[in-house]
């Protein structure tokens, strides 16, 4: 009813992570009643995007330069990394606007199950930069999982051994901000009294 | 931290229906993870329908032809017109596939709140497609809002005046397929009791 172009494109759109048929059916519609003013926009900032985004060669970061504009600005701290598993967790460090230093982007996380081992994350690129010299701490900030923290256990082992020189921390466990005890499940609250500390 | 490209690719995904900024980054991340599989395709595909999908003349449907393919298929019968207040409304009605005749968008519904009056739909067209000849029955499928009602009414007295041999009809009322009783506001109760039927 609808013709092959509109349908393959709510086709694509209802495989965009977090939309389904409906919310396609709903978007393509949108576009198409919003042609100049919402579809040509779009289509501008992703072909922008698909020509001049890439991946940073030395932290795995998105951005049109390479080296990217984290990893070039010379006010932040290039004596501490902070390892990150994927670019949306560079992202929401960046939105946090706790840390300055530099990252360095995994890629993944190690998973038995999932059959990613340490050849399948971007870890000799790691202990190269670990090796090189400036870099004094690197913050391991992975997901609070068994995963994550197997990842942060095996990084820790091998940058122990090529450069023994550097103290690797990670983040603290704890409360959330802004989160009741009642609604937090039984190994957050046994992470937040191991971790407690004076008032 | 992710460039202005970026930003405002960002920014044009968090207007789309139904997405906000922490779904628009997902998709954005997603996009540029997988440009050759997800994101060049989807280029494509709205460059498509942005260069060759436009409203039908006759009914106000999206497609690539001018009529529209609902509008040239002989196998539908053209003495019947579903009048629906917009395409994702028609598109609804294609899907249940209850529904063979031919179709007209009113792109709107009368609305003294938002100042939407006779002159703002697609009215006078309708009227000269009902007064032509060939339609023997409408069928207004508006929404049972205040709003919808209205503007069927409206519909309802001008074709009875300038179409005095069509006969117009509206949707049925009542439980929805599925629905439970206990879940139903009281106004869709009481137009079900009106509209009950010998078993």
């Amino acid at each position: 009813m609808t013709g092959p172009e509109i349908e393959r494109l709510m086709t694509l759109l209802a495989r965009l992570p977090g939309l389904g048929p409906r919310s396609a059916r709903r978007v393509a519609l949108h576009l198409i009643q919003k042609r100049e003013a919402v579809m040509a926009p779009l289509i501008g900032a992703l072909s922008d995007v698909a020509d001049r985004v890439r991946p940073c060669g030395v932290c795995g970061n998105f951005d049109t330069h390479d080296p990217c504009g984290v990893c070039q600005d010379p006010r932040r701290d290039e004596t501490v990394m902070c390892v990150v598993e994927d670019v949306a967790d560079l992202w929401a460090m960046e939105r946090a606007g706790a840390f300055s230093g530099r990252y360095h982007v995994l890629g993944g996380v190690l998973s038995a199950l999932e059959g990613v081992g340490p050849d399948d994350l971007n870890l000799p690129a790691l202990e190269a930069r670990c090796t090189a010299g400036r870099i004094r701490e690197v913050v391991l900030a992975l997901g609070a999982t068994v995963d994550g923290q197997t990842t942060a256990h095996v990084i820790a082992d091998r940058l122990g051994e090529a450069a023994p020189g550097i103290t690797v921390s990670s983040l603290g466990q704890g409360v959330p901000v802004g989160g009741e005890l009642d609604f937090l499940d039984d190994g957050t609250i046994g992470a937040a009294l191991r971790a407690r500390r004076p008032v």
